[in-house]
């Protein structure tokens, strides 16, 4: 019998984050300013976030350190686990070694904790008194909930309306770690209350309840806002998971050929794939990092490289990324978490460089590989996270068709508990292949009158 | 920086289940033929399961090897985390030093895949094609779905068909791992049609369902049928958690005073007990192994120890056991896990012997201890498993009063991520103290006309 787990101890868990842009031969460019276009500094962002985040987001430094009590917290759940998917791989036939690394066993559920136990730490050294965020699907509200808890900070969630009414779950949980949580819109906010008086039954939107989160948090001088993925710093906390991957690799005396991450705006990506694309540039491997995104809202492999707002109304800074265009708005699949216009900065920016690549599914074929992985290795993938699995899934299948037994690497980055409403539709026959048409995006991306990159 | 975890290496998964049947100085008393009231024997039980687990059922035989192709499948999540609960331990600001065994990182959530594994490998060998069952709350037709799954075996879950409405995702789940998930009463058998006629519209309950699943299996040749607790097998494979404990406990360099356990029909209790039980009796030490009831269905604690039947129709043979009669029909508490009559035959005779301790807890109170849990440690307890928390808390605090350092070991043996209703019920106000009077108890015990034990 083989071992399925390769384990760390404690001891394991990195004393370092990994940031990358340290070692990327071409460095982000820098944000403008969304008025005057001309680029702007850190000091830009003081009104929403502390200090150190700040500092960690324009850092060009190597390693950053992990506060001990940040670390402390992660052994609630960290090192975790990695597994050998022998299940799967006899169920595929296939000659590929397929490897999972699961964050699903985080108290929350995903990897988000990652960054969200950071977030809240470096805030209450700072005095904070409150964090406000917004959340779609859950996943980054449940985390930031559990981390303020942690440091006493007060947690306020603005879920949007529709999701509040159809995952009540999502907001128990967030009730349990001592998080206020609003349906959005709400009347707290002058964002809030202008829907409101436009339409009082409005379902609300994830652009909505960020707008109503970031006047929270510039209203009031100890309270900031927190986001959970898309930026530097929040990419860059979730590289424990690659750091602790590495070494579970070496542990199974194995290198992966191919690391696989579902694509939103980057956190889980950035932080299975950062390490080991640290090694392709200083140790001369050659990893293929594929993310994965829908199908449905292929920033990555059907949008431009530009400049863009990281919101719906074009009030943040504009970012260098690829994006389908700020207004575009994605089919309502139920990969929520990956429903967003734009890519991560860095994440972007290594795409353009080539030193990733990124492939896209439909939900159809996600599902079919979230209940194959079920079957197989009995843990039920979130639907955002099956979009890795579909992307293995091809991989091995390949691996068959040309006989060669490369390793493959998931990043298995939470569990699906909350969105078996969406098994269910799947199940029924209720979900439908959601495609965007290239029309479409010409259509949008003609509207788009943000700087282009020359 | 201390470890929160005490984690063992796959090839630390117990090799043998352990029966503490070998060891007990008073053996159980024999079953009863529920027409006869004569001592039946083991092939009595033949038309229900296989022969390797009624072997199991009345062995006396010590040790009973894990085939490998059981320990095979226990490694998708076991051994399974040890923690040590300094979060908790600070907010009580204790002298007690409380660990938690936690087996909620099964696929399913709790321990009861250590059992449904087994049953499902042993049908498969006999050349069964189909196990049928009942489930209240779920987890234990998710369970043995997952089971049934990874040996190809056919999975027929009766679920009480107001459980089947008010959990749905319990459901979804089970038809993941490929399982037939029926709300009972159903039109397939003749005790379901029978009920159906009288009452079309019947919410079902677990009484019913057990008559359901039975039948079918009683009906065709190669079906047969599971049970989740109570039976000495199912108590046995249960083992291998506090195998796992007692090892993780001496990894820890340290003994528990007190283990403790839930109880519904005994699987989690005597999976984390009866290997500290043997402890006691073949090693001399004195560890307190407490079983933590509700205080709606306090058999254990204000219970008779007599015969009884195992099912609310008086069908199943008659067993000698802690029972607060047949007819009890425990409050409509969310811990559903725990709403039965009786105690295993096993935990029985131990309880009578003076060999474990019972305590009984109400449900706001239990919530009260899986909210603390939840902010201090992370994992949101399931309602079952706050019992065990509720135990701890009071043993925790008595150790503050008297200035005592004891050691506490829970059995945290499953999340609550589908009971999160049960924690919304919580929050608003809507729960009540159920505590069952002893006249009710009394008037209950006074119809039994079942035979007494001298």
């Amino acid at each position: 019998m083989q071992n399925r787990k390769i384990l760390l101890s404690e001891n394991e868990i990195p004393t370092h984050w990994y940031n990358i842009v340290h070692d990327m031969p071409n460095k982000p460019l820098p944000p403008l300013h969304p008025g005057t276009k001309e680029p702007i500094g850190p000091e830009a962002l003081a009104p929403l976030f502390p200090m150190e985040l700040i500092k960690q987001e324009v850092s060009t430094e190597k390693y950053i350190e992990i506060p001990d009590e940040v670390r402390d917290i992660y052994k609630l759940w960290r090192p975790s686990p990695m597994y050998r998917a022998y299940g799967l791989e006899k169920a595929l036939d296939t000659p590929a070694k397929i490897y999972y690394k699961y964050d699903g066993v985080s108290p929350s559920g995903s990897h988000k904790p990652n960054t969200a136990v950071a977030q809240a730490y470096y805030n209450k050294q700072e005095g904070v008194k409150r964090i406000t965020t917004e959340t779609g699907a859950g996943q980054w509200g449940s985390a930031l909930s559990f981390a303020c808890n942690h440091f006493d900070l007060e947690c306020e969630v603005y879920m949007v309306k529709i999701s509040y009414h159809q995952k009540p779950y999502r907001k128990v949980m967030m009730n349990t770690w001592g998080a206020k949580v609003f349906a959005s819109p709400t009347n707290l906010t002058e964002a809030g209350r202008k829907i409101l008086a436009e339409d009082p039954d409005s379902p609300g939107s994830l652009g909505i309840a960020i707008s109503e989160a970031v006047e929270r948090a510039a209203m009031a001088d100890d309270t900031k806002y927190a986001l959970g993925s898309v930026l530097n710093h929040v990419l860059m906390h979730q590289t424990v998971v690659g750091q602790e991957a590495v070494k579970q690799m070496e542990k199974a005396g194995d290198l992966p050929d191919i690391v696989i991450g579902p694509f939103g705006g980057g956190s889980n990506f950035a932080g299975i794939s950062f390490p080991f694309i640290r090694m392709n540039l200083e140790e001369g491997t050659n990893i293929r990092c594929i993310a994965s995104e829908p199908a449905s809202c292929p920033k990555l492999t059907r949008g431009v490289f530009r400049y863009d707002f990281g919101d719906t109304v074009g009030m943040t800074p504009l970012l260098p990324m690829y994006t389908l265009g700020h207004n575009f708005v994605p089919a309502p699949i139920h990969a929520g978490g990956l429903r967003y216009h734009g890519a991560g900065v860095v994440v972007s920016q290594l795409l353009k460089d080539q030193l990733i690549e990124a492939t896209s599914h439909d939900q159809l074929e996600c599902f079919e590989a979230g209940v194959l992985f079920a079957q197989k290795e009995g843990i039920i993938p979130a639907p955002e996270t099956t979009h890795a699995v579909a992307t293995a899934i091809r991989e091995a299948n390949k691996c068959k068709e040309e006989g060669v037994g490369k390793t493959i690497l998931i990043h298995l980055c939470g569990h699906g508990y909350f969105d078996l409403a969406a098994y269910e539709n799947y199940f029924a026959g209720n979900l439908v292949k959601h495609e965007v048409t290239t029309a479409e995006i010409e259509a949008n991306l003609a509207q788009l009158d943000t700087p282009e990159i020359g």
